[in-house]
């Protein structure tokens, strides 16, 4: 394995063993660190799927001092990510993308995938330039979600969106200065790509002109600054909501 | 001034000067920093409100370089956290107050707030033990949100919730193990504290004992890990969707 990348952290170390998705270079624990039943699933797993792991002294870590790293690190292999065009060779009913313009905040990246994942979301969507890409922190802040859920890069946002509209995707851009609440629209019966503007400057003008929907979150207090991981997580349960309620 | 806390960060100092809801020492700004927009109107507000900023050499940030505090730290009064008798006093009418119990990450707390301001929520409680506390990291992830809600500090979450109940309002537990959907339960015409767990533990057992409700999210893909401050702004969001909701 030439290019490795960490995950650290006990609960995405778990998760990353349990999907098996990644190739385990080696996977090193502190001995200095909790022996929880964590550390020993840990162990278990790692025997189980034959991948080498050490108990090594805690100064080891010391370089890795500014990350969370609970005292477990994995080196891996980095996360596949998906060709556009091999998703959408697949026939979709009622499924939901949610794609990301520009986020710039690993924090914001991580749990939005990780609310992708618990809402059923099909795929993320991100930039490959001008946004956060998946590194160590966006994997311990998705707790593992990343293995559960298919990122798909893209080299331009316009142009991914009119391929999902080519094959009958609906376009939703979640705007600020839109006319219509999130809940007002009717999400039920169709494929729909979600775009999530960046954290300051929103959604770009192109995207907003190819969208077929706008929606806003309304915003009580005068006080217009959701964060974006938690704008996404109140709009597409309410498609879940939707989706899930039980017709009269 | 003899106790000062930090707010850095050009939104979350630009918020503090705006609302001015804290006493400040001074607002010291890097020489280094870009000289935009923002901090004109870091200048300007505190022109305006009598109070001191001075521009100083990088070097003397280098202390802080562990925050992201883009050039700009103030130097303020701790913030004022209302007693939950005061809070009690007052007449409410459909109105929503979060509680966290035992949140242990302050970029949780951040956000937590931050949606609750957005979503017109009356105060955040927190208890004063097992609990973070608000400091440096949660005000700037709140983007200001702090200045613009009462944080009420507990030392008994359960005996404040049987105040609450004796003011009839009404205890929403939100548990991954309960009956009913977040969105099959009616939040209008009613007060009601709705209460978060802690990221692992959830919601101690005798606060779901005395919960009048409880609620769950429905988790898709079997991955029962939502972030507590994404499963806030889904179940808060729902309510604010109910009573705007315009009646058939």
């Amino acid at each position: 394995m030439t290019d490795t990348t960490m995950i650290y952290g006990k609960n995405a170390v778990i998760e990353a063993l349990e999907t098996q998705e990644r190739a385990f270079n080696k996977v090193v624990i502190s001995n200095s660190t909790r022996k929880d039943n964590k550390i020993e699933k840990i162990k278990e797993l790692c025997q189980q799927h034959n991948i080498v792991y050490q108990f090594v002294v805690c100064s080891k870590f010391a370089k890795y001092s500014d990350i969370n790293h609970q005292g477990v690190i994995a080196f891996v292999s980095p996360i596949r990510y998906m060709q556009l065009e091999n998703f959408l060779k697949n026939d979709y009913k009622d499924a939901s993308v949610v794609m990301l313009d520009g986020i710039e905040d690993a924090h914001n990246l991580g749990s939005i995938i990780r609310t992708c994942v618990c809402a059923g979301v099909e795929a993320v969507i991100i930039p490959s330039r001008r946004s956060v890409q998946v590194d160590a922190v966006v994997e311990k802040i998705s707790a593992g979600a990343i293995n559960h859920i298919p990122i798909i890069k893209v080299n331009s946002p316009v142009s991914a969106l009119h391929q999902f509209q080519e094959h009958n995707w609906w376009v939703i851009a979640a705007e600020a200065d839109a006319k219509d609440n999130y809940y007002d629209v009717n999400y039920k019966n169709m494929n729909f790509v979600l775009v999530m503007g960046a954290e300051h400057a929103g959604i770009s003008k192109s995207i907003k002109k190819l969208s077929d929907f706008q929606i806003k979150i309304p915003m009580m207090n005068n006080f217009n600054s959701l964060n974006v991981s938690n704008a996404l997580s109140a709009i597409i349960f309410e498609t879940v909501r939707q989706k899930n309620i039980k017709k009269g």
